[in-house]
């Protein structure tokens, strides 16, 4: 048989998958993958059942044009400027195609949402990663080392803020000394906000607003809803670009699902008037403190996050494969870094779990403390 | 700003857009897109409404196992050996990626359906097309001018039936010549079978029985349960060849929407207990004899389709533009032919639509004869 691409060749089950494996394997609370424990809300659910019936044919390759109106109004950008696709990973996929080929290089921050990497090489080019560092204050962001990995093949910067693995949420400064830098070089931004709305603290999230004439903004309704499976994310671009974009995510996937997306152009205003999203954050917010507390009891050094439903953690005599084995799945910090060392005994924990799994998770924990 | 890639710089609206836009400008009945008239069955609809809210986070990127399970018992084949995609747009996307890059070609018959060639430039790969034949028997594949266009860079053969948009169902003889040849040359087949239950003729679709060491072959729900926005497609791999092709799909949207899945998975099995696809085939063989004979009356050549709901039809006066604002909307033969000449007069009809919109189209055109 003829050879295998290399995006084929070199495929692996991800982290995630076998983590989930491992913790189904030995009856482990799953603090592995971040899906959350809570059924999306009732009016979503019901404006899906309603649309399923009549709006079940194709829609258009950029959206339905009710979504793109919703998501237009909420995130204040023009709805020609909005893409949606099949969830924000699909957003993330048509981007790298779009932005960057062979030669060229693509910068993100470690550690990084895994998918960044392959995605990168998939699309031919080289992802350069510049670690983020560590100190008491958690996670930050070292601009002059972002300034120093910056070639004449760079392209993109590739940025998330509320992030995934740490939590951190960019500090006004640091996003506006990063939009300076993309400026500077000539690159193009790609603003990974799929928890745009779980953000603990009050700096603002949108890099869009700073530099709209280069930045892309993903976002994602399965996070803001609580809906992972629906596969409903967009992206808000610059300009004039989104028929570009439309182009190469036609490709992909034709158009994301149309019952689904009907019932997300109903659900995004309600969530909105409705004050679903400050439930939301309430709701992580209380059992973030609740876990990072407990952690911390148990003598773990938590870097306590400041959004998403993750939080990092550090304790130099536990591992991810251990810590299963005794009935608690986290995810190896490992699966974060590619270019750079991951600090040791780092993992991360999804907290998006019911309140009944994370004391049982603190538990079992204890038994090893 | 940088420049965009080519797969986003070259990106224009589809024909199927522009017609569509077209046909609500002009208030013409539209036989141009191929989405159904009808909506899909009752329990498709049902199982859907009954997924949601249980069945709204993630699943595997392989596809939910309840749909592995119940594909591979309706296509006999190993479940494992499936990859539950976001439509088959998707899984052709995901296997262009896996099988081809820079410097091979893929050979694929001309009329094409258009999103193939596209997705093999994506992939960095030359798509190089042969054309059927086409005499009072109908549409016919010439395997000698096939044999003719592999070359040592050739990788693939990617072929459709029933096929889109004339509806020729590769007869016994052509798919076995069509088999020899990748054999020989050691080429992957992609067979494109998203009609497979819409033949009229009882020649076997289904080229994986014929070489399963070496043939992907694609499928869709959207096509076989009249729901085209649902996204839920699939690919039958050679046997061990799954996760490689997971680890492709992963990266363009993860996985399939999950409560859709669940209801593909309950809908499949019944659809084929029920008789649901015998009474599908014969609508649209109704359909067809009804438009067959309807255009033949009015002086157009049809030739006339043994599977899929299109049709290509040839009248020397007539160019989709104006039928366009005549009231009838259909599409170009041209927007099928990228390499070579396009008969004269062509165009493919849509008859997936309603008995008042066929009668309707017929009188408009009428008018014109
Ligand atoms: C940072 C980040 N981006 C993107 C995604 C993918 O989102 P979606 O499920 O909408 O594809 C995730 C999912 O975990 C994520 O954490
Ligand atoms: C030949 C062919 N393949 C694939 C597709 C795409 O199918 P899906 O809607 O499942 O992505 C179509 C849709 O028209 C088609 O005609």
């Amino acid at each position: 048989m003829p050879e295998l691409m290399p995006a084929a060749r070199t495929a692996r089950e991800s982290i995630f998958s076998v983590m989930s494996r491992l913790a189904a394997q030995h009856g482990a609370v799953n603090l592995g993958q971040g899906f959350p424990a809570d059924p999306p809300p009732a009016f979503l659910l019901e404006a899906a059942r309603g649309a399923v019936g009549h709006f079940d044919q194709y829609s258009p390759p950029a959206g339905l044009p009710a979504l793109r109106e919703a998501l237009g109004a909420d995130l204040h950008v023009n709805p020609q400027d909005i893409v949606v696709t099949c969830g924000a990973t699909e957003a993330l996929a048509a981007l790298a195609l779009s932005l960057y080929g062979p030669g060229d290089e693509v910068l993100m921050l470690e550690p990084v949402y895994d998918v960044y990497l392959p995605q990168a090489r998939l699309a031919g080019a080289t992802p350069v990663t510049v670690p983020m560092t560590l100190d008491d204050g958690g996670w930050a962001v070292d601009v002059n080392a972002v300034q120093a990995a910056v070639t004449g093949r760079t392209r993109a910067l590739l940025l998330n803020t509320p992030h995934n693995p740490t939590g951190k949420v960019l500090s006004a400064a640091e996003q506006r000394d990063l939009v300076a830098l993309a400026r500077q070089h000539d690159l193009w931004i790609i603003s990974d906000e799929v928890y745009d709305e779980l953000s603990f603290t009050d700096e603002p999230v949108g890099l869009r607003s700073l530099a709209p004439e280069r930045t892309f903004t993903v976002g994602s309704a399965g996070k803001r809803l609580e809906a992972t499976g629906w596969r409903v994310g967009w992206v808000a671009c610059p300009a004039g670009l989104a028929p570009q974009v439309v182009g190469v995510r036609q490709l992909a996937s034709f158009c994301a699902p149309t019952p689904l997306q009907v019932a997300g152009a109903q659900a995004l205003p309600r969530a909105r008037q409705e004050g679903f999203y400050a439930q939301l954050r309430e709701k992580y917010r209380v059992r973030k403190e609740w876990m990072v507390s407990g952690l911390r009891a148990l003598g773990v050094t938590v870097h306590e996050p400041q959004g998403t439903y993750f939080l990092t953690a550090q304790h130099p005599a536990w591992d991810a494969l251990s810590l299963v084995r005794e009935g608690v799945a986290v995810i190896p910090g490992e699966a974060f870094y590619d270019q750079h060392d991951c600090p040791p005994g780092l993992f991360r924990v999804a907290f998006c779990k019911s309140q009944e799994d994370l004391e049982e998770a603190l538990a079992r924990l204890s038994r090893l403390a």
